[in-house]
């Protein structure tokens, strides 16, 4: 089974990497929803948080270390982010590896 | 400093909670933006993103753990389901304890 993710992970497909560690990557939404738009995905392959189990918290909480991470580097940390994962067809998950979406540069009012 | 999701955790405030297990605690938002609007908070108070540190990989992940047993409860887990998490003034965050939303019960088309 291909999948996309897993791919831009290897290096078998392109993609802006902006960040890397040992549990997580991270790289720009080719369809960016805001000014700052960067998706932060666990190296394992991990379909969906419908697929999450017991002991993959460590590589789950790491997308959080990520995260502030890049909101640091992306100069975006003080004024604020929105994280968002998005599990399901009625929440518009197209890519069936959980990423975690780091939206950033504007106001969320909603 | 008082912090009402410490509050909350501890029983000292109010709310429905929904579930609870060693690190983390849920309950309903008293302010529901979706059909099915719960908090799923960390017990350790973590104020912000901006605030977490290398060790906090367990008790951040187990909040995913969280949402995926919460989804199944409420039934909501096949259809779809968004979880948030809001850092600083540009996103909306109230609160400074890191707190993840699980929205569901509709369609999320942005």
């Amino acid at each position: 089974m291909s999948c996309i993710f897993c791919d831009i992970i290897t290096g078998k497909a392109p993609a802006q990497i902006v960040y890397q560690d040992n549990d997580a990557v991270a790289f720009y939404d080719i369809n960016p929803k805001a000014k700052v738009h960067i998706l932060i995905v666990p190296r394992k392959h991990i379909a969906s948080v419908n697929n999450v189990e017991s002991g993959d918290q460590t590589v789950l909480g790491s997308l959080f270390l990520a995260a502030r991470n890049i909101a640091e580097t992306q100069g975006i940390a003080e004024k604020g982010y929105r994280l968002m994962v998005n599990t399901g067809s009625n929440a518009g998950q197209i890519v069936y590896h959980l990423h975690m979406h780091l939206l950033g540069g504007g106001v969320f009012d909603d």
